[in-house]
């Protein structure tokens, strides 16, 4: 029994007394205890990799900022390590990974057991359940596998893909295999982190947004669709983030999610439409808006629930909360969410 | 006289024999011929601010691949230059300009004559006027307001213009006045070009796309318009290119422009259907295409070609050309679009 199941309901497009609230990256360096967590654990990594930490990291927002959900604090790129690919991540700079860009970099990865390759996730996810103790839900994650394959061709992150493009295009077989391989290793990776105690998942899909409909729907889109049906008989709630997707919601449509997370870009609204009522929608307010003066910020908020459909809105940014946001203004805008849904339904 | 008058027809939705083609950045890097021009300078600014070298520079791609256009060599950024903000090129890095953050950065910005800071420019155009005779016509350019208000804050490219969007978010009122100063620099500049020889214009909205809809009006577009109103009475057809714009459709039918650029990502067909046919459409190869094997290329070049209105197309990339595209690509769309579009009208 959860207490606190509006998130849930929400993704099951249920009515809900008021909407449900969660940030994407809500646990992070805004928050002073999170700082403080950091510096203890020495680096970004071992904050991953220690369930104790981890979990503490998870459980912050939840206690302090009081969201309708928690999601297990990780890194996107934690399973391409698994994969056999090294990444760091140096201080004040993006993540590193060695480059991956020819046959034998991709024959050489593997399909690893998250069990046996990543076990800290699957502890840190029973100790932030058994903490909970089904007070919010807790959602796990994964990279959708395009997105993966920017990093490891790209070696990190990158402004505009150049190499991830340049491959696409020019040996489009081998691109092909190295999406197959991240995709078969992101399957058995979520349904561990279900087994482990996850409410729902997420998949984010960072830079799919940079293609066009034709080729999303050619290299990208498969993926995506090809691990939301293996892990459907998991019954929990998928989420499916696609960053840039105002030109991509058909394929968005077409993923198998049930909730589509949408970013700042597009209102609420016009997504409704364009995917004909059928999902759950999550977003969408542009994080940099939590710099704004309060009355815009209230504004901002009270203008997106109202834009959104009345059942099946997961409230949420467009995008990760940014480094440096004031955590007064955090608060004010899950105060301000409750207080319009409220009032609207 | 202009024997070459494909690309003006186009622009005017006149009917033509076939699709007129030039490429974004169809001068640089990827010609030989180029880089030891390059050479010659001894630096990227100095091939810039050098008449007989940026004329060079220039008609080179004309020259050798034949497109139906010249587009003035230069970069968007020497205005901000001009107008008081230092700007260097590290070699194999970005642009780098001292950030103007704070109201004083913005007030000690001047409005500068064109003729007398970028005498260089109107220099190289009168030059190419001269040397192309009137075989193709030559587009005269400028940066669009928030883009180089963009490059300006962040001082310098940015993955995700953090301090851009906090800027403007927090202080609105300071950011507005930072793009009024540019727009008022804009619209002379553009203007000097024109008289100097320029046969059209193309104002190039690199990151506007990363606005929603309700931000790009309240703060981008009425810099546009008010540019390309103020231009309007020089009579060459205008250019609008906004990449990302898959959800700024109806802001770019507002700007004033007569010939919308669009980027790879949304199909022209669409885009068409969008502004209820009423504008010439530019664009959209993705310019990663270039590197696929000969048969996908053509086979893009040619979608491409029949899903764009038969009036008023210009052939494009949806982006500029990239470092490394083989010149045998560039010369194989260029006769693939000329051939595909004569068979089609």
């Amino acid at each position: 029994m959860i207490p606190n199941d509006l998130f849930l309901k929400a993704c099951r497009k249920e009515r809900t007394e008021r909407t449900p609230v969660w940030l994407m990256r809500q646990a992070g360096r805004y928050l002073p205890s999170y700082r403080i967590l950091r510096e203890k654990a020495g680096s970004f990594l071992k904050l991953c990799k220690t369930p104790e930490l981890s979990a503490e990291a998870t459980l912050q927002p939840v206690r302090e900022i009081g969201f309708d959900a928690a999601i297990i604090f990780s890194d996107i790129l934690l399973p391409l390590e698994a994969m056999g690919i090294p990444l760091s991540f140096e201080e004040g700079e993006g993540p590193r990974l060695e480059p991956v860009r020819e046959e034998k970099d991709i024959e050489r990865l593997s399909i690893p057991d998250p069990e046996e390759a990543l076990p800290f996730l699957m502890k840190s996810i029973s100790l932030v359940r058994s903490e909970l103790n089904g007070s919010v839900p807790l959602i796990g994650f994964a990279g959708a596998p395009f997105t993966l394959a920017c990093y490891a061709i790209e070696g990190g992150s990158s402004k505009d893909h150049r190499k991830t493009l340049r491959l696409l295009y020019s040996e489009p077989g081998l691109f092909d295999s190295l999406l197959d391989k991240i995709t078969a290793a992101t399957i058995p990776y979520l349904r561990a982190q279900v087994r482990a105690g996850a409410d729902a998942i997420q998949l984010f899909e960072s830079w799919g947004g940079i293609l066009n409909s034709r080729t999303y729907r050619q290299f990208a889109l498969p993926c995506v669709r090809r691990i939301f049906s293996s892990l459907k008989d998991e019954g929990v709630p998928m989420i499916f983030y696609l960053n840039g997707s105002s030109h991509l919601l058909r394929e968005m449509a077409a993923s198998g999610a049930d909730v589509l997370s949408i970013d700042g870009r597009l209102p609420l609204g016009e997504a409704f439409q364009r995917t004909s009522g059928e999902f759950a929608l999550q977003g969408n307010l542009e994080p940099s808006a939590l710099f704004a003066p309060a009355d815009f910020l209230r504004k901002e908020a009270a203008s997106i629930v109202s834009g959104a459909p009345r059942r099946g809105h997961v409230f949420n940014l467009g995008h990760g909360v940014l480094p440096g946001t004031p955590v007064d203004s955090v608060k004010l805008l899950v105060d301000s969410v409750r207080e319009f849904s409220r009032s609207e339904t």
